[in-house]
C-alpha cells in the first residue's frame, strides 16, 4: 500500500477517529496483508483439490508444475475463469431475483412492487422479440420476466441467449460463435465452468479462457436484464442533482445508509422512508435522511437521487462518524467488519438477503411479499437507535460535494437529442469526427487497497478530461469521482480539455437542465455497465465500424472484486481495450498474460492492459483512442482515394 | 509425504523405471511441494478478491481478518463450500451429458446409443413418478430424460429436486427442508452459492456451510441420475470376473486404456473393440487389450469386465510400461502430465471432450452423432501407433490379481434374494442383528499423495474385515483394493473376521457364481456412491431405524478432488459417519472445524472425522459402528421393556 491512504479529506479525518477509538479498519487490514504472497498474487498457487496447495516453483526438481502435473498456464487460467464464475454468478443471481420478483408482479401475487417504466417494459419487450401489439401490459411483463428467467434455466446447448443476442451486434455475435464462447444458459455456463476447472478436466488455458470468457458474456446478460428489469420496476433515471461525501450524513437526522448491489428492498426503503418522516420527528430528529454507499446507493442515487456517503474501501467509516443510525445492507461487497465497527457506536447493521448474513446483526430475511412492512421495520429501527445515539461521539466530516448523475442510456440520448432529435447519437459522432473529442473512456470498478484509496480513479479522470475525452463513468469509480466533487460543472471548467469543453458548452445550452453537466456522465451501478455497452454500440453502428474500432477504452482503476474480472472479459471479448490498474493474477504464467493482454486482441479487437500508474495508464489510454481514431481517418482516407480514382 | 511412496509393487517397478528414463512423475511432483504451505493448506487463505491474497495473521496488528474483514471462520467456510461447488458441478455435468444422449435417443434423434436396460427405465420411472402404464418405451424414456435435465434448469425456489425426492427417506427430506439445504435446481444452487461466496456477501460460517450443502445434495441428485440413466443406456452391471493391476497390460496387443470418468465415448470404444480386433491382428498384434484407469475404469469393469491398470495417482505409471498405445481420456482426474509421459514413448494421448483437452494431444470432440465413428477411429490411432512400439522399451510388471466386482445395487439385492427372495435386504439386516456382521463401511474416494499411495485404503480394508464390517468400496478406493488382490474371494479367507466370513460362506453358497464373492463389493465408479446411498437407505428402512442410526460408517482414506468433497457433504448430510484420511483444510478455523465435526451430527446425525493413521481410522470407524448397534439394541431393550410393562 502507498504511504497515503486515501486521498479524501473525510476519509482521513475518520480514520483519525478510527485510531484514537482504536478501530482497526480495512486500511490498517490491508496494511498487515503486506507483502502480499507471489504465489496468490501472481496466479500460481493452486489450491483446486486437497492434495496442495501446488505452488510452481521451478527450482525444485519436479516442483515446474502442479502434483497433477498443471503448468503454471493451466493453474493461472483455471484460477482467472473461477474469479470470472464467481463474479458472473453475482451479477446474473442479482438479475434473477429481479425478474423473479418481476413475474410475480405481472402474475399478479405481488403487490408491493409495480411496474414503474411501462416504456421501457414496451422497448424491451420489442427488443427480445416479445410480442407488444394489442396485448395487455401483464402479459407482455409476465412473458419479458419469464424470458429473463429461462435465461438461468436454459440447458439445450444448442441454443442462445436471448438478451445477448437482442443487445449485440450480428458482428460481435458471429466472432462470439465461431470462438466457441456464446453462452446457452447462464447457470449452466457457469456450472460447466467450474466443471471445466476441476482436478484432471482442462489442461489447455486458450479452452480454459474460452469457458471464461463464455461466463463472463453470461455476466453481461445477467447484468443487462438486471438493469432492464430494475428500471421496469423502479424507473429509469433521469439527470438528478445530489451531494457526495460523509458531509451528507446530518447530525440531526436519523441516517440510514443503503449499501450493497441489489436494490429490491432499498428501494422500498427510499419510498417508505417519505412516508415516515414525521415518525422520525417524534423521536426528535429534523426527519430520515437516506444516503448510498457502494452500488445500491448508486441505484438509489440514480432513481431516486439519494447522496452518496461513500463508496467501498472506506465503508467503515460511514459508521465512525458516530451518526449513522442503521446500515441497510444486501449483497455483495459489504465489510463484514461493518458489524464490528457499529459496535463501537449505537449503529444497528442490518442484513436483509437470506445468502448474506453477519453473526451479531439484524437480519430481515427479504421476502418480497412483505418488503414494504419490512422497510417500514427497518426505518423504525434505524429511529430506535437514534434515540441511542451518544450525540458526543458524533463527528461528521464538513465535507459534500455537489454531484450530477442519473445518466442511463436513455437520458444521455435525451441530452444528445435536443441537439439532433432525429439522430441523437450523431451528436457524440460529429463531436468526435470533428475532433472536439478524441473518444470515450469509461471509468469503473471497485477500490483497492493495493494503492492510495480514488487516487487512481480521480487522477485518470482528470487526465483523460485534459485530453478531451469524453467520459462515462460507473460502480465505485463514479462514487470516487463524485466524492472527489468532479461530478458537476465546475470540474469540466476546471479540468477539461479546450474540445470537451466546447462539446460541453453545446450540451448545456441544448440540454435545458438546472445545473451544468458533470464531468463523467454517472450511467449507475455496476451492474448497469451494460448502459456504457450498449452507448458503445450506438456509436459504433452510427460510425460505421465494428465495435473494435471505436475510440473507446474501459478503465478500471481500482479492480477488486470478482465481478470486476467477470467484467474486464465480456469488455474484452466486446473488442474494447481495458486497462486495470492493480497487476492481475494472470502475469504467473506468461503464456496466459501474453493471450489476455496480446492475443485476445488479435482474436476479438480488445484486450486488457496492466498499469497501476494512473498517469501512465491515462496516456496508455489515449493513445489507444488517438490510434484507433487513426485508423478509421486512414480508412476513410483510402476509400476516399479509392473512389476518387 | 511418508518415506515409502507406494504400496503397489508394480508401481514401484515402474518409479524406477520413470527414474531411470529421467521422468518426474507426480510422485517427484508432491515431493517438491513439501512443505505445503500452512495457510492454504488449513484454509486460511482467501484469494476471492483481488486486495490479497489474505492470510489469517493474528500476531500483526489487524491481521487477525482478511482485508474486508472476513474472520478465519468465513474465508474457511467460503473455501470449503466452494470445493462443494467445484465437486458437485462436476458430477452433476456428467449426469446432464449423458441425460441429454438418453434424451436425443428417446427422440429418435441419435442412432449410435440405445436403451440397453428397459427394465431399469421403469423403475426410475416408476420411482420418479413418471407414467408407465400402457405407454410406449421410448415416450417413457424422453419424460425420464426431461425430468433429469430439468433437475439442471429448475430456477423456481419453491419446487425441489425430483430424484432427491424420489429417492430419500421422508425423514431426511424434513431435515433438509427444516435447515433450508433442499435445493430447488442444481445448476441454479451452484450460481447462488458462488454468488453467496463472492466477496462482501455471506460472512456467516453456518448460513455458507448450509449453501454448501445443498450443493452437495445437488452433487447427489447429479449422481444418482448420472447412475441411473447410464445404467439404461448402457446395462446395470452384473457380477463380473477380471484382473487388476499393470499385469493386465498385455506385451502382445494394441493396449488401450480407457480413463476419465463419463462413459459416453469409452463405452462406444468398448464395443468397437470387440468388432475391431481383426484390424489389430492385420498390424500384428494379438488383438485388442482394453484396461481402466480411475472411473471410466470402473465404469466399463462394471458393465464389461474391463480390467483395471491402475488407479489415479499411479496413472502416468501405465505410459511407463511402454506397452500402452493409447489412452482415451475424458473428464476429470487426468493428469495433464499424462501428455509428458506419453512423449517418452509412442503413446498416444486422445482426448474426447470439449471442455477437456490437453495441448499436444489428439482430440476427438465428443460427438454423440458420431460416437461409434470417434471410437473407431481412436482404436485406429492406437492401431497406427501400435507399430511404432518400441518393443525394446516395454517393460510391463508381471503382477495381477484377480478381480470379482459388478456389485450395482440389482446385483446385491440380486445375490440376497438367493437367500431370502421376499425380502433381499433383510439378508444383511439379520447377520448385524445375529452379530455375524458388526455394521456396514464403504471404503471410497481419491488418492492423495500426501500420504502413501494406496496404503490407507487397503489398510482400512483389511482392519475393518478383520472387525466383521461388511465393505463396499468405489472410485478409486475400490481400484486400490482390486489392485492389491483384495477384491476377490481369498482376501475374505485371509482378512475377513469369523463372523463375516460365516456371512459370506452363506451368500456364496447361495449366490450360484462361478468365483467366490469378494472381501468388498465394488459399486462403481465415483458417481455411482448413490448405489451405496441406496443400499444403506433400504438397510434403515427393513431396520425401521432412521439413516444416522444405522451402523454404518463412510471412509475416504485418500480424499483428492473436490469431488470428495462434495460427496464426504452429503453423506454428512445424509447422517453418515464420514471418515477423511488427510486433514481438512477446515482445521484453520477452531469454528468451522468443530461445526462440520461435532455440531453437524446434532443437526443431520452425520459428521466428519479426520485422521490419516489407518489403523486409528478403523478403530475409530468400528466405534463408531458399536456405538450406533449398541443404541439400536438399547432402544430396542427399552421398548421390550415397556411392552412388558
Amino acid at each position: 500500500m502507498s504511504e497515503q491512504r486515501t486521498i479524501d479529506v473525510a476519509a482521513t479525518q475518520m480514520l483519525d477517529k478510527a485510531k484514537e477509538i482504536g478501530f482497526l479498519t480495512t486500511f490498517d487490514r490491508a496494511k498487515a496483508q503486506e507483502p502480499r504472497c507471489t504465489f496468490g498474487n501472481t496466479g500460481i498457487c493452486c489450491r483446486i483439490c486437497l492434495q496442495g496447495p501446488c505452488r510452481i516453483l521451478p527450482k525444485k526438481p519436479g516442483g515446474n508444475k502442479g502434483i497433477c502435473g498443471a503448468a503454471d498456464y493451466t493453474i493461472v487460467a483455471r484460477n482467472t475463469v473461477r474469479y470470472i464464475a464467481g463474479g458472473a454468478a453475482a451479477h446474473s443471481d442479482h438479475g434473477r431475483e429481479i425478474a423473479q420478483v418481476l413475474l410475480h408482479v405481472a402474475e399478479g401475487h405481488n403487490h408491493d412492487y409495480k411496474i414503474t417504466d411501462a416504456d421501457k417494459l414496451m422497448r424491451v419487450a420489442k427488443n427480445i422479440g416479445v410480442e407488444t401489439e394489442g396485448r395487455d401490459v401483464m402479459d407482455i411483463c409476465k412473458d419479458v420476466a419469464s424470458a429473463a428467467l429461462a435465461e438461468f434455466g436454459r440447458v439445450d446447448e444448442t441454443q442462445e441467449l436471448t438478451w445477448l443476442n437482442a443487445y449485440s451486434p450480428e458482428e460481435r455475435l458471429d466472432v462470439w460463435r465461431k470462438t466457441t464462447i456464446m453462452p446457452a444458459g447462464i447457470n449452466l455456463s457457469l456450472a460447466k465452468l467450474l466443471h471445466q476447472t476441476h482436478i484432471g478436466v482442462d489442461a489447455d488455458p486458450i479452452n480454459i479462457i474460452f469457458g471464461g470468457l463464455k461466463a463472463a458474456l453470461c455476466d453481461f446478460n445477467g447484468q443487462h436484464l438486471a438493469t432492464d428489469l430494475s428500471d421496469i420496476l423502479f424507473g429509469t433515471g433521469v439527470p438528478v442533482v445530489t451531494e457526495a461525501n460523509l458531509g451528507a450524513i446530518k447530525a440531526d437526522k436519523v441516517n440510514i445508509a443503503l449499501h450493497g448491489h441489489n436494490p429490491l428492498l432499498s428501494q422500498m426503503v427510499v419510498n417508505a422512508a417519505k412516508e415516515m418522516q414525521d415518525e422520525a420527528k417524534a423521536a426528535g430528529a429534523a426527519g430520515i435522511n437516506l444516503v448510498g454507499i457502494c452500488c445500491t446507493g448508486n441505484e438509489v442515487l440514480t432513481r431516486e437521487g439519494v447522496a452518496i456517503a461513500t463508496n467501498f474501501a472506506t465503508q467503515e467509516l460511514a459508521v465512525m462518524t458516530g451518526a449513522m443510525d442503521a446500515m441497510v445492507v444486501d449483497v455483495q461487497c459489504i465489510m463484514p467488519s461493518l458489524r464490528s465497527a457499529a459496535e463501537c457506536f449505537h449503529t444497528k447493521i442490518i442484513t436483509t438477503m437470506p445468502i448474506m448474513k453477519i453473526p451479531g446483526s439484524y437480519h430481515f430475511a427479504f421476502d418480497e411479499d412483505h418488503a414494504v412492512d419490512s422497510a417500514k421495520e427497518i426505518i423504525r429501527l434505524a429511529i430506535e437507535a437514534y434515540k441511542n445515539r451518544d450525540q458526543a461521539q458524533v463527528n461528521i466530516p464538513n465535507i459534500k460535494n455537489k454531484v450530477v448523475a442519473g445518466f442511463t442510456l436513455e437520458a444521455i440520448l435525451n441530452i444528445f437529442g435536443k441537439i439532433n432529435p432525429e439522430n441523437p447519437i450523431r451528436v457524440i459522432v460529429d463531436a468526435m469526427e470533428a475532433g472536439e473529442i478524441k473518444g470515450i473512456a469509461a471509468l469503473i470498478g471497485c477500490n483497492n487497497l493495493k494503492g492510495t484509496h480514488d487516487h487512481n480513479h480521480t487522477a485518470m479522470a482528470r487526465e483523460l478530461a485534459k485530453n478531451d475525452i469524453f467520459l462515462l463513468a460507473g460502480g465505485c469509480s463514479a462514487q470516487a469521482h463524485a466524492l472527489a466533487g468532479l461530478m458537476n460543472g465546475d470540474a469540466v471548467k476546471e479540468y477539461a480539455g479546450e474540445g470537451l469543453k466546447k462539446f460541453y458548452a453545446r450540451l448545456n445550452a441544448a440540454a435545458g437542465l438546472t445545473e451544468e453537466l458533470p464531468l463523467m456522465f454517472h450511467t449507475g451501478s455496476c451492474v448497469d455497465y451494460s448502459r456504457q455497452q450498449d452507448f458503445i454500440n450506438l456509436v459504433a453502428k452510427e460510425m460505421g465500424v465494428s465495435i473494435p474500432e471505436v475510440p473507446y477504452v474501459v478503465s478500471a482503476p481500482e479492480a477488486m472484486s470478482e465481478k470486476a474480472v467477470a467484467i474486464g472479459s465480456w469488455n474484452v471479448a466486446y473488442g474494447n481495450a481495458v486497462h486495470v490498474g492493480v497487476i492481475a493474477p494472470t502475469v504467473g504464467s506468461q503464456l496466459v498474460n501474453d493471450v489476455v493482454t496480446k492475443v485476445a486482441e488479435d482474436v476479438f479487437g480488445g484486450f486488457f492492459f496492466w498499469e497501476p500508474d494512473a498517469l501512465k495508464a491515462a496516456a496508455r489510454t489515449v493513445e489507444i483512442i488517438e490510434e484507433r481514431s487513426w485508423k478509421i481517418a486512414m480508412r476513410k482516407k483510402a476509400l476516399q482515394a479509392q473512389e476518387a480514382e
